[in-house]
């Protein structure tokens, strides 16, 4: 058998103009990747319950990173990156349904638990949270992307490259090309589109074997695909 | 912060004098890894339901591979590789407590359900695959690796090297250095550990998400870990 050529995939669509909320702004991997795509030219509102709070991470950050309520942070941007904890994850997007309505939401959130052992994978009723999310919030465009991230390696300046690939899922195809786009953006990430939104659990669960590589190994643990 | 040095892989214990059998042998997944670890030099006993299945698909491979009953094939060999169809994998398993009393068991089965949306994660009563084989065979030491891997490229003898990582799973340590070290032999490989058993549905469940990367990008999409 013969190995036929890799497609490369396409630039996608222009994302330079959007505004992009990150819910749960003043998390580790909110901020993180706020100041990452704000790094690479990105229009950010950073979203917190408190707004000052999102005030204090957006000034921390700069580089024109604004700071709200998550309410005004969804309503004011056109695609959205819900990067909260998982307990409470349900109830903030029910809180805001009407804010995301129309939207491309992005849904980053790994549900875990933690015991003496290390983490392991919890199961959303729904099926994952990306599922929780979309069962939610009917009216968005809801994907599942940024989950293998290093917030560490994300909010350090000195670090230039974020060399991992971002697997985005989502039934929403256009979404899906405009979420792979916003990863293209970040210096040595790539978006790469990995299946529906029911294939999203084991990939939000991953992070428990990636906590481990990193115990093991001292590392900051991403994935890259090989052969594309 | 600072990012810690990366801690490279120890090559952990010497594994060329180990006799490895493939349960499954006959399949494409099992075939390949069988060629794969046969020509960097391992003994293998190649197993099927059918032995005369299993010799004709030795005879094929060559190098010295050998084709027995799964019986004989698990009896025979020192570390057993399970790769046999999810349809069937703890009857199969069950069957063979006795010969597998005692080994090292690398389940790399991924239970997967097909529609015509693709692939989808099934979830077995134990948690996994591998939860499954522990929770039949007591007496053996269970792991799970080799999930990711393209069985076009293992069996293309023009591929000289399998960009890949094994991500290696298990309670016992030393099982997984074990499993590990072997992954390693195989060139372009590398076997990294990547938590415990109770953590190993969603890496097999994974094996739905490359496949809509093959799908989309037309690629043999294997994985890679960063910073390990």
């Amino acid at each position: 058998m013969t190995t036929p050529e890799a497609v490369t995939p396409d630039p996608g669509p222009d994302v330079a103009e959007l505004t992009v909320g990150v819910l749960g702004g003043t998390g580790p991997q909110g901020k993180g990747l706020a100041y990452r795509l704000a790094r690479s030219g990105q229009r950010i509102v950073l979203g917190s319950r408190s707004a000052e709070r999102a005030e204090a991470a957006a000034a921390e950050l700069g580089l024109g990173v604004r700071g709200a309520d998550n309410a005004t942070a969804a309503r004011e941007s056109d695609l959205v990156i819900v990067a909260v904890p998982w307990d409470g994850h349900g109830p903030t997007l029910e809180s805001l349904r009407a804010e995301l309505a129309g939207k491309i939401v992005v849904d980053c959130v790994n549900p875990l638990g933690f015991d003496k052992q290390g983490a392991y994978a919890l199961r959303p009723e729904e099926g994952s949270a990306a599922q929780q999310a979309a069962a939610l919030l009917p009216d968005s465009r809801v994907t599942a992307a940024f989950h293998h991230l290093s917030a560490v390696l994300l909010q350090d300046p000195e670090v230039e490259q974020i060399d991992t690939d971002v697997m985005v899922l989502g039934d929403d195809r256009a979404a899906t090309d405009t979420v792979r786009a916003l990863a293209d953006r970040i210096p040595g990430m790539r978006g790469i589109y990995a299946g529906r939104l029911r294939n999203a659990h084991q990939v939000e669960s991953l992070v428990a074997n990636l906590i481990s590589v990193n115990r093991r190994y001292k590392a900051h643990a991403g994935l890259r695909i090989t052969d594309v």
